[in-house]
């Protein structure tokens, strides 16, 4: 078995600690059970050998070996390849991961991110927000069904629910799933697991400490 | 082999034709020379039995015999994995392929699909106008280089490509790609491909056949 290692930033502001997506990573790898590391690079300065791991100059990126993969839903599309409690086997569930995880990525956070645009700068009381306010609706109202007739989008855990639990958490931030029970139940059940406490733990720890370098 | 059937609307408004994400997928099975049939379902009235398969209510999704996925994403990483034209086995290249795969759909789409809604429902003159224009401005100078360097995301034609390329076709088709000659070139090079020509002429006809019908 080769090296997994996972980098971030080495110290991020406040609003973000959290939220940085290693934490879908170190999650991933504490549900498989897969021994890594965690290496901070600068926040501030980033130099031409972080664009060559992540051409957006963002994070994370994994190294897996001689393999560098950046993109939260392509490294754990990697991991899952690694493990079945990150990706079952049967062709069936498998496809469901695959499906709902790539859902997560372009059917929810394309509604999410921006939505959250508006929050972050203040921007509400503007007229595109009817708008962007009204597609995330749209689409909680499409996954309320789903999540009322299942626990976890493959029939048992697996990577999808890492990143659609993830990209809802940024909505239940801001109490935005209040009038979506099954899919606040969801984000719940998620973030109650173990594995999720330990990377959220410690994602918030390594920020800490990094900044109080 | 079994037998693949892509599904799309059977009717869509003049706007979206040549842009409704059928293309992607007819695109790949051209690429591949795998053989398909499309059926067209109803555009204005949306079933259950739609929503069983596309849970957003939207098209395309795919069958490959008893299977059934949706999210284009999801499709071309499905057909990738039936042919080598569309996904490489060298495991460097396939990691490639799929790393820049999911940053069409996640980095580079989470910011021009927002911005389009800015064109389609005439909001830029509104005060997040500048933020969404300037993400996207942002994503185009970091791939300018990538292009600049490489004919393909993967170093030979990939799905990557059919996803980058037709994400890039939407900032295109508003001259948005004017001052990004690389990503410009990028996108003249991937619709010059036959098996684009064809899918693209492909759905134009299918839409016309049906508006006529």
């Amino acid at each position: 078995m080769s090296e997994l290692t996972v980098y971030t930033y080495d110290w991020v502001p406040e609003p973000p600690r959290g939220y940085v997506r290693d934490l879908r990573i170190r999650w991933a790898l504490e549900e498989a059970g897969l021994p890594y590391k965690v290496v901070g690079v600068p926040f501030k300065d980033r130099g031409a050998e972080h664009v060559a791991h992540q051409p957006f100059a963002q994070v994370p990126w994994l190294t897996d070996g001689e393999l560098s993969v950046f993109e939260s839903g392509a490294i754990l599309l990697h991991l899952g390849n690694r493990s079945e409690k990150l990706l079952p086997a049967d062709p069936q569930r498998r496809n469901d991961a695959v499906q709902w995880l790539i859902a997560a990525l372009n059917s929810i956070e394309m509604a999410t991110v921006p939505w959250s645009i508006f929050i972050f700068y203040d921007l509400k009381d503007t007229k595109p927000w009817e708008f962007f306010d009204g597609w995330v609706t749209a689409r909680l109202d499409r996954l309320e069904p789903v999540f009322a007739k299942r626990e976890w989008l493959a029939g048992t855990f697996s990577i999808a629910d890492i990143l659609m639990s993830d990209a809802l958490r940024l909505l239940h931030r801001f109490d935005r799933l209040a009038k979506h029970p099954a899919c606040l139940d969801y984000v719940a059940r998620a973030t109650a697991r173990p594995a999720f406490k330990k990377a959220h733990a410690d994602q918030l720890a390594h920020f800490k400490a990094s900044s109080a370098g």
